[in-house]
């Protein structure tokens, strides 16, 4: 059996999520796989706990649960205080995940590259600010930038669009890409305003307390950047243009109802063009989904069209994408 | 500027489709992946033409249109009488291409796997009958063994079962596999007894003269052993259900009509267990496809439900699978 050694980053609800996967399926991935996944050192804004021989996730699920911090595990466990950028240069492990929302991730991203480590991230800022470097950086060390879950969660559309495909030419790509937007959308569409829908979506913990990061856009703008820096070449959040739902008003929902269409935050992504806004779709339309569902119809010259759908939020469901990165890490590394 | 040779077996409609590919697209392919696609043998069953230095496909295409078969091809190239065993020992290459209808063709593959060329098919029977064999033998040589357009052409579903979903759980997989019933079940609806929509679709070309392979759903049978083999464990055809739709009548298709729903002839796989029957499906579903698209529906443990559709026959459709897979190969070649 052979060992691949991971440092998780970010013990929030998608770290514990990915932990819970990884203690749960370690026999199946021992059996599919031939790779044990031996988490060394994990992270939160308390601390870091660090045993070489591997962490017992059941445990350390446990302490997190009960004491809300890593820093609380006394017994057994010593627990460091460690910058992701000590951890990254300090720890022993062949992979890196980070499950953070750190804006400034990519400099200890690129740290981990030059150290020879591939690293899995869920975390989209890097990769919308910094695409270019990151993955030159992790072709010149022969490793693995992998992000399968910045963009609709598991769904993996950042596999097909890297992996498949080569020989297409991608033209166009049209996607939902935030399901809280489509939330409070669809809240509009059974009568409620803005404000109320927003605070529905915030009450059932669908939205942030701080919800500018769907609502504006933004979350969106960042995974149609990444969208785009797949099918074309690299290029920043700052190139594209952005328009979040906040001024949707219920006379436009009313329209697009009578008209048989309704209205989702969509992202149009053509070579060196992304605009990220509100628009009418028509009801049949793949991107009229529902829920916590994300879609993308691909145009590319030889296939045509290309649909594909599925869960685009949800814990489990992007611990799907960053454990299905780590194992291909893994895979790679052993 | 790596250079990756090519033999190319089979010159047929898939065949010519995807000379042709290879032809207009080698400078894009040599930009983007630093490979140069040198095809240096392609066969035909009136004889393979030969050259080391690689082969002039738009000369290769005309010869072909012109005369319909490679033997005509006198001055410049010579033509050889080799069967595909004999391509594959005698050809230095580092990839075979099978878009032959060879029901045999697992014996040149594995030839060729044993000889370390990577094989690259878009011929179905080699699969459903020996996916085992063929790829156990890939895996002991290194090499690969690639068939993305054995189903859903170029649409990425083996891609995304093999290489993507790493963590997850396949529970099921519901699909519609087969263009050709499509069009005659939608015939039907509009009209058409079962004899007459045949006839129409042979007329267009969508379906053969001999039909039996797309209407008694051996094609979509082999495509739901292939997924299968990939989501679950290895089987072969001879161990699943097939029910083509040859006794669907006039009747059945009204009254799934009147209940909103449409008959499809759909492929659900589980583990151990495959069945290719025509059903009703609600008009809303995403396997209530139209024209050439396929669709499948992929239910896991983690990602809940997703959709793949697109198109699922057509010949530049078809080329796309076996470039992309040609191109991987070509990668891990050189």
């Amino acid at each position: 059996m052979k060992e691949v050694r991971v440092s998780l980053v970010g013990f929030g609800n998608v770290g514990r999520a990915t932990a819970s996967v990884l203690l749960k399926k370690s026999r199946f991935f021992e059996d599919r796989y031939g790779v044990k996944i031996n988490v060394v050192s994990i992270s939160d804004t308390s601390g870091t706990v660090w045993l070489p021989e591997g962490i017992d996730l059941m445990e350390a699920l446990l302490v997190k649960e009960t004491f809300g911090k890593l820093s609380a595990w006394t017994n057994d466990y010593e627990v460091y205080e460690l910058t992701p950028g000590d951890v990254v240069r300090e720890v022993d492990a062949e992979v890196v995940v980070d499950v953070t929302n750190d804006k400034e991730a990519w400099k200890w991203h690129l740290a981990a590259l030059k150290e020879g480590k591939s690293v899995v991230t869920s975390n989209k800022p890097p990769l919308a600010y910094h695409y270019r470097e990151l993955i030159g950086e992790a072709e010149k060390r022969g490793v693995l930038y992998l992000f399968e879950a910045t963009v609709m969660a598991g769904t993996p559309i950042v596999g097909l669009l890297r992996e498949n495909l080569l020989g297409d030419d991608v033209q166009s790509i049209e996607a939902v890409l935030n399901a809280t937007t489509t939330f409070i959308l669809t809240q509009m569409e059974r009568g409620l305003s803005f404000e109320e829908a927003l605070a529905k979506a915030q009450k059932l913990g669908i939205a942030e307390r701080d919800p500018s990061g769907d609502v504006l856009g933004i979350d969106a703008g960042y995974k149609a950047t990444i969208l785009h820096c797949l099918a074309f070449h690299p290029i920043t959040y700052d190139e594209i243009r952005v328009r979040g739902i906040a001024e949707v008003t219920e006379g436009e929902i009313e329209r697009a109802k009578t008209k048989g269409k309704t209205i989702r935050l969509v992202a149009r992504v053509e070579k060196g063009r992304v605009a990220v806004e509100p628009a009418e779709i028509p009801r049949e339309s793949p991107l009229a989904v529902e829920s916590h569902e994300n879609a993308a119809v691909i145009r590319t010259d030889l296939l045509g069209e290309l649909v594909i759908k599925g869960a685009g939020a949800g814990l489990k469901e992007t611990a799907s994408g960053v454990v299905s990165d780590i194992i291909k890490a893994g895979l790679r590394a052993v």
